[in-house]
């Protein structure tokens, strides 16, 4: 069996691709066909993982930022050995296939992180790579680098175009993650036709003055030139590294390489011929020829990728006991033996000391109770540190040698901050938070969103709620925002009436494993509200009742954060007939059973009103058309906290008005 | 009287944002107080405008990106001779004062956007740059440069951090916009401290890799530095210019200069007195001695630049009376005589010929029938151009020598690009047009936001709108978009069913002159739908009855774009007691009167199924406790489009299922 030539290894990536493309009838083809001959030497001769165990700890991490491309990761891990078959392949884009249009993390074996929207892919590898850095201060010993492995990024113009590639891109040279090395396919081409008309910047500059090492002038195509850019990237010691490959989108084919018209679209079934011939590619479509199959598969290499770690991992367990069970605890995503009962006590006690503070306040407070359980909890804000209370005792800076490293100067980059905290995640080892004013949640909002669609646990802390923030005026004072956030899928939000809902929020959020929390919290103090035991546990189901009727309900009241203690005034005044339902989680409270909800909210009572400091329509979802609603229905104004919820009608009175309009 | 030293005349406006924001207990001190000497310069020999009229069309633009400074642009703005009292600097962060926390251009005189949020100020700029650009080709001619304004920027290290800094310095190096000057405020700290440990970029290098001409170690507090610096970049020709100033946050304050501690809050009162004596301020609060008062007064100079400025305007329009005219129509932001007449002849055809196409198409056809008449709107697309569907016949590239650009390659820069047109909409001149997928408005979320708070005629096209755009999956499907996107107040979101209700759309955006609209259009085919004169009218009222029951409605399916279709069909097999609501635009029927309201949906009928493919819960607003939505409850899926609305329930089958649930 002769040895296939590497570039012949390349194109079976390439028509791996173009079949597949051709057969789903949808797709992007350009981008394989162009990056192939990078993949292949990256792969082939550097990226160390294991196929049989996607899951490997030490596995280098590889990230596809330029995500349209999916088929050329689908090619690799296919070629390479993952479980994903020819069969996957020619499933390309259908169906529940494991092969979707854009790479999955929940769909396919191999896949680190969903990509797709631009720019974001290589954020979640900074954050990788910082995981992986931290992860070493933190458990590496004198002879055991336990943790060792690289980060590589492939991304395109598109991803560079973007502002988040700016916040991160600075962070990581700030950082110093010198085992992050990132391949940028610089192939002149975006959607619109040649970039020379949008996208002018000299990037390799622009990468120079983050503090990045950066190695120009690659020919994407020569493969020697780009194992020589490996090496030298191999060899940074303080630096991430760009390595700017010039390439040719959809290289190999006769009509359409270096054109627009290669980057989204099958190239059609003359144009698959020709290109066929000129790369002198003789197979069928889904064909790959047990030689070049051969010479991909990695299953066996990657097996012993692993066996050499594992009896390193043992060696070190055997030495460093303790140290290894946490390393393996962290990144099973198990939270420490003994937290649950823990956080019961630190509840109960907060619930019989009943401090008034700013919910912002209590969140510091949980994280003081609880980080210190937890050196997995690790976070920051988005420069509002002394705003959004995320620092606490124990916090060490994450950019310095401390090994207890635990908490993040984001810097004013909040986009970037969510998306490197979904890279945090994924690469397990770590709880990563987040934090900047809700209003400015806008600014991370696809990171959210992407946070809840890959079902990463990351929690976003959001402060400043709404017009209590008062002076800064209707730019920094959510409305939309608690509605917008609850909409996304997946996401769980909390905006909590008291200390004790703060707490109770903070650990549902470390508690959740499968997706994102977003934990929303006031500037102001709020009061304290006393509960019994039954409604203590019930918090933790998202609404409940916190002050009930003598008898069935004629009125209900529901309301969260810092509207509840208004309520609770409201519903002494409007008697006996009245009911306080406290939702602090809409996203939780709509999951429990329908026994529950209707215990909490009788459909028989249809006399409801809803207090919240935000958008007033999304809560006729809990009044309906007969209820009311004391809400916002525009932007807030600068002014002081208490002039505001007068002038927008967060009173008793008009509580009081709402519920007699609706008698 | 003496003539005041340069430092005297930067101390007013120290002192003016020292005492304002101790009174009003709020605030930012520290910028104010870092970048009045560069204010002073800046403003007393360069800035060519007229505090006696701030709309005086070719004025020079200055713009605090860095919008906590607001105190700096509301000294200024006194001193020069605005609309702006003393008092009402005393009332600054109060309610309804013409002070707020952050600038706002809806209620002080001379201030020309909102700031704020970081980065969008200059995101802005560079749109008023641009715009200042384009009517430059347009309108100027041989000894009548008319429009011939400078577009100024202060900018802090926060908006350096920014992504949409990045997207939007990159474009303004393309576009070559010499006439933008911003002054980065390079003071070495941010709310959480030195900037050392999270902003290590070489900015001055970053800028020249995007073709800007930096001008470096600038002393900001040196008025020669400054005064060189500026005569320096008003000789750029083809590179907008970044003077970097090294300054000192809180200058003059003895214990807090130079520290973060002089940033978000006031200096107190013994510091005050502090710095009184240090920088040997005699005055009391917010006295401004006589000399230093007449100093500043541009109130008569500002009068000169605009008569001479009108002058030659008038000589223009003796020489080119059409051209001036038309120069002031767009600059009044009228429509052209005759558009309504040629909208109802267009829309009138578009309903009788009945074409079926995919409603991005159908903007398309619209903008091809509506913008030969309109000059003034210009747009472009994020790289999707030939997806959004944004390119017409008349389109000229923005980046050429073109007198009549309309068209702009944003590249792929989301948040840029609608910051970008926030900025072009409140220059004055145009109408701008943004477009991407649907699911990246997220990337532009808080910008669109700006629009509408700012109100500012821009009007961003989205397509692709729901699971329909099939393959690419959840990444790139949007959800949650349009009901967050609704939630935006004072955001006008439609969402046609066919190609007469996307025209209608498209003129109603063109026409709402106080703020934005979204329009939001299917990647796939649309069936067309009868409709009478009346129903024709009505479409325009954002809801309507398309088709009716016999008799007074038993049942009402209300459905939205591609949905409404899926009902017509529902409706037909579900009988005569059936109404059929289109509601393309939830924001523009709920402003309709009540009496309309009730006429499409009478509170009688409680038998409601609302269909739309996107977030279910919204729907309740309109459907209530007892009805049913056919719509989303988590993502989409990678598939073709037809398989996703097979599996996700939107068939006549599942809608007749919802109907009969409820009766």
């Amino acid at each position: 069996m002769t040895q296939p030539s590497r570039r012949d290894l390349a194109n079976a990536l390439r028509f791996l691709a173009i079949d597949a493309v051709q057969a789903a009838n949808s797709g992007h083809p350009g981008m394989p066909m162009g990056m192939a001959d990078i993949a292949e030497v990256l792969w082939r001769d550097h990226h160390r993982h294991n196929p049989t165990n996607p899951q490997w700890l030490n596995r280098d991490r590889f990230i596809l930022s330029n995500g349209h491309g999916s088929m050329l990761q689908y090619g690799l891990l296919h070629l390479a050995g993952y479980d994903l078959a020819i069969d996957d392949l020619k499933a390309f884009r259908q169906f529940e296939s494991k092969t979707p249009g854009h790479p999955e993390n929940f769909m396919t074996p191999g896949v680190e992180t969903t990509t797709g929207p631009l720019g974001q892919g290589l954020a979640n590898a900074v954050g990788m790579a910082l995981a992986e850095k931290i992860l070493a201060k933190r458990f590496n010993r004198e002879g055991f680098d336990i943790v060792d492995h690289r980060t590589w990024v492939f991304l395109g113009d598109g991803c560079l175009m973007e502002g988040v590639s700016h916040e991160v891109a600075s962070l990581a040279g700030t950082w110093k993650l010198n085992k992050l090395v990132a391949f940028w396919d610089d192939n002149h081409i975006s959607i619109d036709g040649n970039v020379q008309g949008w996208f002018t910047d000299d990037t390799a500059a622009r990468f120079e003055a983050y503090g990045w090492q950066v190695i120009r002038n690659v020919n994407g195509h020569d493969s020697q030139e780009i194992e020589t850019a490996i090496q030298t990237a191999l060899k940074s010691s303080d630096k991430p590294v760009l390595v700017c490959c010039r390439t040719t989108i959809g290289f190999g084919s006769p009509n359409k390489a270096g054109k627009e018209s290669s980057h989204g679209a099958p190239l059609g079934k003359d144009e698959i011929q020709l290109t066929r011939d000129a790369l002198d590619w003789k197979y069928a479509p889904f064909e790959i020829p047990a030689e070049i199959a051969e010479a991909w598969n990695a299953r066996e290499a990657g097996q012993k990728n692993e066996a050499d770690w594992q009896a390193l991992f043992d060696a070190y367990a055997a030495a460093h006991p303790e140290l290894a069970a946490e390393y393996a605890r962290r990144m099973r995503g198990e939270l420490p033996q003994g937290f649950a009962g823990s956080a019961d006590e630190y509840i109960a006690k907060l619930q019989a000391d009943g401090p008034v503070v700013a919910s912002r306040k209590a969140s510091q407070m949980a994280i003081e109770a609880f980080a210190p359980k937890l050196p997995e909890l690790i976070g920051g804000s988005a420069d509002l540190a002394h705003s959004n209370l995320t620092l606490w005792s124990g916090s060490k800076d994450a950019n310095s040698d401390d090994a207890n490293a635990n908490y993040i100067y984001f810097g004013v980059r909040e986009f970037g901050m969510s998306a490197i905290c979904n890279g945090m995640a994924l690469h397990g080892g770590f709880i990563p938070y987040d934090a900047t004013f809700l209003v400015f949640s806008d600014y991370a909002r696809n990171a959210v969103r992407m946070s809840a669609l890959m079902g990463a646990h990351v929690i976003h802390v959001y402060t400043h709620d709404s017009i209590g923030l008062g002076e800064d005026g209707p730019t920094h004072q959510p409305i939309e925002h608690l509605a917008s956030l609850r909409y996304i899928p997946g996401n769980d939000v909390w905006r909590p009436c008291d200390a004790v809902e703060s707490a109770v929020a903070w650990r549902a959020a470390i508690e959740r494993k499968d997706g994102p929390s977003c934990l929303v919290f006031s500037r102001q103090n709020l009061d304290h509200q006393a509960r019994d035991g039954e409604q203590l546990r019930n918090i933790a189901r998202g609404g409940y009742v916190l002050k009930d009727s003598v008898g069935a309900p004629e009125l209900i009241l529901i309301a969260t954060g810092s509207e509840v203690g208004l309520v609770m005034q409201a519903a002494d005044e409007l008697g006996d007939g009245v009911r306080v339902v406290s939702m602090p989680s809409t996203d939780v409270f709509d999951r429990q059973d329908a026994a529950y909800r209707e215990a909490v909210l009788p459909k028989a009572c249809r006399q409801r009103v809803a207090i919240e400091a935000g958008t007033a329509d999304f809560w006729t979802k809990y009044v309906g058309l007969d209820g009311a609603v004391v809400g916002m229905h525009g932007y807030g104004a600068s002014a002081p906290a208490d002039a505001l919820f007068q002038h927008f009608g967060f009173t008793v009175d008009k509580v009081i008005e709402a519920a007699r309009s609706i008698r």
